[in-house]
């Protein structure tokens, strides 16, 4: 499994994924999950990935391909709006099941492969997409403003009671980084390094991803503080008015 | 999808369960997941159930009737020691199997059913068993003292953070409808009333199964309140040491 999270917030986006991938127990190695494309002033695209490693990386290796070939429909470098970009990433999903699905299928395993694409285009605003197995999409709305790829159960009741669309990147950022630790506290199949990757609106600048490693300061320091700060939130709380047991 | 905590306690037991029902989204119903069976001051033996719920009432619906048979070493109201009771749901769930299983099969559909069994039997400890589909079991002990059931991801995190065996009953009823809250908060197919049946070790004496029901004061402060302390722990939270985006 993977974990990834997308943000659409008015300042821009948070993009956050983290780089474990096992098949089996015994098969667990480390691969980034986030890919950035940019040109200058120009483009921002941001793609994360969760699934079946062989086939996400088939597909973006498929979208890196098409950068460089002769059909600008296909190139993410060159594409006019998100939305094309979210098709390209389809497109790429949608060769890889017409080489792999039918093999898959023999050897009974799923077509597993999902992605998010958040940036911006000039002329256009920021965007974010999630892109399912099946190369179809949807786009984030301020009424639902985020998307989870992978492991997302354990992280989202965290987002749904403190995610909001005027979040500041930096606390956004903050809350993302406790939905991870819910999530890798809970499984083990999601796990460190977390790829960091955030974008100012109307910058089109793509800027640095920050990666933060499991014995990162901040990110021991955030988890220890947020769990003392449950345990007393819970102590606080009034016990059940039944009779006892 | 159903949601179902048990818990064992160096104090004793707290079980609970919610009451939605779906076979789709149309079809939502509400019935009562926990069963429970004394003989005073002998036995408290409670039932907890999830999945299909045509399997769960048929498996349910034999255990009633062995009760009323003659053989004694499948009647819950005579087995010598909870892991038999476990056993017997084991076996109610492979008769159901036997019956069911093949024609859900052409049907494709999955043989989804599982139980908590929670008690004690005069002249043992107090016990807790978590039973698979197949009819095989696992018991709580000090390490793992609590089992879910159902949609067991979002409600995950909190339990992880705060259980421990040596919490009051009533701390962790409060601590089990936290997880309810955050369950039924981030997935529609988990709903009340809530049921809890909390046992007091070496009572050998049922109680009352209590009935949350959604409007319920109590239930309503724990989570407002519950969310206000999770949003001022995350206000007081430094930021991340990145630079801005």
């Amino acid at each position: 499994m993977s974990y990834c999270v997308g943000v659409l917030l008015e300042q821009g986006l948070v993009l956050s994924s983290d780089s474990r991938t096992n098949a089996g127990v015994d098969n667990v190695a480390t691969f980034r999950k986030m890919t950035i494309y940019e040109v200058a002033k120009e483009r921002v695209v941001a793609i994360l990935c969760a699934g079946n490693l062989a086939l996400t990386q088939s597909a973006l290796s498929l979208i890196e391909e098409w950068t460089r070939g002769d059909d600008d429909s296909l190139n993410v470098l060159k594409a006019p709006s998100l939305f094309r970009v979210a098709r390209i990433v389809g497109s790429a999903l949608r060769e890889v099941h017409g080489v792999d699905g039918e093999a898959l299928s023999k050897f009974g395993t799923e077509f597993n492969a999902s992605f998010l694409v958040g940036g911006q285009i000039a002329g256009e605003r920021t965007r974010l997409f999630h892109i399912y197995a099946a190369g179809n999409f949807i786009e984030a709305t301020p009424e639902t403003p985020f998307f989870q790829l992978g492991e997302t159960k354990y992280g989202k009741p965290v987002l749904d009671r403190l995610l909001n669309q005027s979040m500041t990147i930096e606390d956004t950022t903050k809350l993302v980084l406790i939905s991870f630790d819910s999530t890798m506290r809970s499984n083990l199949s999601v796990g460190p390094p977390i790829h960091l990757f955030r974008y100012l609106k109307d910058s089109l600048r793509a800027g640095r991803v920050a990666t933060l490693t499991d014995g990162d300061a901040y990110l021991l320091g955030l988890r220890r503080r947020w769990a003392e700060g449950l345990r007393s939130v819970f102590e606080e709380l009034p016990g059940p008015p039944l009779d006892p047991a």
